[in-house]
């Protein structure tokens, strides 16, 4: 059996294909990022949120998750999609379907305002149309977080990708081949005990069943 | 909004939990691996197949994806499983239900007849009961295959999760809150063109659509 990486030399598809990886980072909601620190590998998975040209990145100031990376230090972003399991004829041969992207690049600490507008940026990814239904944060909520930016350049991401049937074998077999697909869906929503009955399931939490169903 | 990460001082559980990383690494089919190559921060994301107190990775030898990995270098190996949206009263308090774990090590290269016992392995934590349904792999088939074998080793990983609803506000509000499971379901399975329509979907696809409901 081949990595999802390896077999991209058999079915590769849009490696500079800019428009696809928006799709993706847009499709996922977590990314793994990975720094050096003190020589040694350093990983955490975050949210990721892109934003046109850059991925808005967050966490607790309090945490102390997120020091490595407001010191200027190169970083990768992995993030993928497993789109099916792929049953080929033989074990060799079996894979899945998918779609990942490793970004490079160093990450910017933003400020102010700025800061404030791109977490807006973050709810709305994650929870379309949720800004709009509660309280504006707070100015202690905004000083808790640290928000960090991923610029997406060129040249500095690869995309990889395999879709497409099991694949038709060079040899005799009377093997069953073919794709299992995967999809996430959401279930319904669960309110929360000390909620009024009465309170209507926001717009932002039905589109979230909209969108994963 | 808080990340992943920090969220867990608000309802951590299970950090040293051995029993839950296993539940983990038994349930998500893919990792980002990590190391350091040259100074930077490498990574790719790889299938994963627990098997017993080791993770399995494998990759092609032709593809050269894995070639920082046998020298020996120090790894992180990220996985995460988003199971809810959490749904708060405020933006901020919004968040995920989650697992996720950052395991670090050295990988060991296997060979021979450890290196095919171990691909038996990834092949039936991918598609269980396929082993018994394909002919056997060839020489060749595991000559083209490069395995490693990270350890789970105690004082080596970090657990973290949420669980749970979205939490009571320390402030009056009429907003809906609450969360949203995610969970992966298969769809049909689709047999290759090739396959004569005859064929019955095996055990282990039928095995798959169980697993994915």
């Amino acid at each position: 059996m081949l990595p999802p990486t390896s077999l991209t030399r058999l079915s590769e598809r849009g490696t500079s294909d800019r428009v696809t990886l928006d799709a993706l980072l847009d499709d996922v909601m977590v990314g793994t990022l990975s720094t050096v620190a003190e020589g040694m590998p350093w990983s955490v998975p975050l949210f990721i949120a892109r934003d046109g040209d850059r991925i808005v990145l967050h966490g607790s100031t309090g945490g102390g998750i997120l020091r490595h990376l407001v010191e200027g230090a190169p970083v990768t972003l992995t993030v993928f999609a497993l789109d099916a399991i792929v049953v080929a004829h033989t074990a060799f041969d079996s894979s899945a379907n998918y779609r990942s992207a490793v970004l490079r690049g160093t990450v910017t600490r933003l400020e102010g305002q700025e800061a404030e507008d791109a977490l807006h940026v973050v709810t709305e990814r994650l929870i379309p149309g949720r800004t709009a239904e509660v309280r504006a944060s707070t100015r202690r909520e905004y000083a808790a977080t640290v928000v960090l930016a991923l610029p997406i350049e060129d040249g500095m991401w690869i995309l990889k990708a395999r879709s497409g049937p099991a694949g038709e074998p060079d040899e005799p077999t009377d093997a069953w081949a073919g794709i299992v697909s995967l999809r996430t869906v959401a279930d319904t929503p669960s309110a929360d005990e000390w909620v009024d009955p009465k309170t209507l399931v926001p717009a932002s939490v039905e589109g979230l069943r909209d969108r994963y169903q």
